[in-house]
């Protein structure tokens, strides 16, 4: 990712894993700017020194959340997004000095009405707030399956952001995620939000991505019998609004609170089994640390240290 | 539910909810033995002094967490469940004392073949242990939606049960969950393993049982327009392999990470919602604490301190 987003062209979405030790790793890979979806994201990186530039990119309007955010401003660069007056004012009144504005580009969601951006924009400048620039997520054209269908979306999804850009001022035009990360040339795109690329999950894996795999939840066969066998690794372990996880050689039948039925290898009670979970954000959220692994060997444990509000 | 499971008769599961306060309500209204779906959960319990006699209804493993198990009987009563020679073993090694047979009824989870049960047991006996009786869930039958052909089929499964349990003799016979808890009279079966039913969610909403919801996740509605609204509320918060939650009066188009779009209520922007999660075990798990109210008022604050594993 680096390769293709080097340096500030890339603002890791630290929402995919949650965990300031990885956050460290993109650091030291060169990206000095993040992204992220809470409050509690913005203070964790702020408290662990990770990220020179961090973007709340989600409304907030919670007026004790949003003076923890004012007063954090002292130790890094913060900003917010807003999508209404409502958004705006709460920021303002918190005494957050940098906003983009974020514009809705298709998906039904946060984001203002494009037409509505050069107006809040004022808005935030007649506060006195600094107005860096947009940010517009085309969420809905994550999973096209058509890379030309889908490159065409996205730039349309992108004429939006980038005429609202216009009338916004600023500098940036922030948007994207890793199933659009490499669609963004011909377009004034200047940053890219993508966050799952770094560890991947089984419904990215179906687009044929570069990035490989390098989460999983590592479970033990507690229970075998000719038909099926049982991984102590169950649904509270594992992010389900994608559908099920998978296991490599196996078919998985369900999966309970604390456990998979599946088939189809020759697994022995004991065995210790790797399962990739279809979403990888909530996944990361369920689980305390993380054990980094190398050739099988642990070499190190990073608390995920983002989880929570 | 304690009306018609006082005492013993039902061994509140805390998977459900997670949370030894609660735990600690039901035991004042008079049930003193629990089920547990992990050793952590047991532990959990001990550590807090609630539970006499604390059943872990699933297969362990791993030695470490066994052996926390064993030096725990100090404090509690603490039984395992086996379904094979080797988590029978690993428990004898432990120094477990107590043991029920685990028999498959059907759900393809664990448990061992009923006509292994009585082996088993005797196995257990020459090891020394206490065989105190057997288990088995039938959690394939609690969504069964005709009333007499679920009763047709509990009556089925437990006769299985029931023959496995002279075999292997003991005094428990345990079963059922909220999906069954009123369809075991005229069966053997001394006791019910439920554990929703003290706080629900709209899967079993739908069978209309006489329990009511008493969990919800309340979220601040943080953007608007014509069309949608947007909660402050995601998937991230939410136990999602039931589907999405619900909102009185609203129709949720889709969940994200840290929203729900939904549609249909005049939303305005700051207004709090009510979230009702499909399935409650992993919706609690997803949280650090919950907010006890009375009449809207929050009245105390309790610990979800059983997660984790």
């Amino acid at each position: 990712m680096a390769a293709v987003h080097p340096g500030s062209r890339l603002r890791p979405h630290v929402k995919a894993h949650k965990c300031t030790s990885l956050a460290r790793e993109q650091y030291s890979a060169g990206h000095h700017s993040f992204t992220c979806a809470t409050p509690s994201e913005v203070l964790g990186m702020v408290r662990a020194g990770v990220g020179d530039d961090l973007l709340l990119a989600n409304e907030v309007l919670d007026a004790d959340r949003l003076l923890a955010l004012s007063r954090a401003q002292e130790s890094a660069r913060i900003t917010v997004a807003v999508d209404s007056d409502n958004t705006l004012d709460a920021a303002a009144s918190a005494g957050l000095r940098d906003v983009v504005i974020d514009v809705n580009v298709g998906l039904p969601r946060c984001g203002c009405s494009p037409s509505d951006a050069g107006r809040l924009a004022d808005r935030a400048r007649g506060y006195g707030m600094n107005v860096r620039g947009v940010m517009g997520y085309e969420g809905h054209l994550m999973m096209v399956a058509d890379r030309v269908e889908k490159q065409r979306q996205v730039h349309e999804a992108m004429t939006t952001l980038v005429t609202a850009a216009h009338d916004v001022g600023g500098d940036i035009i922030s948007a994207g995620g890793t199933g659009t990360y490499d669609l963004f040339s011909g377009t004034a795109v200047n940053e890219v939000q993508a966050g799952s690329y770094a560890l991947m999950d089984s419904q990215y894996a179906t687009l044929g991505l570069p990035f490989e795999q390098a989460m999983w939840v590592v479970g033990t066969v507690v229970s075998t019998n000719e038909q099926w066998n049982v991984l102590d690794v169950g649904l509270k372990s594992l992010g389900m609004d994608h559908g099920n996880p998978s296991i490599t050689d196996g078919s998985v039948w369900f999966c309970s609170d604390e456990h998979i039925t599946f088939s189809g290898t020759s697994a022995k009670i004991g065995d210790r089994v790797r399962v990739t979970p279809a979403h990888i954000d909530p996944t990361m959220a369920m689980h305390a640390v993380a054990h980094v692994i190398q050739d099988d060997m642990v070499v190190d444990t990073w608390p995920i240290d983002l989880r929570g509000w």
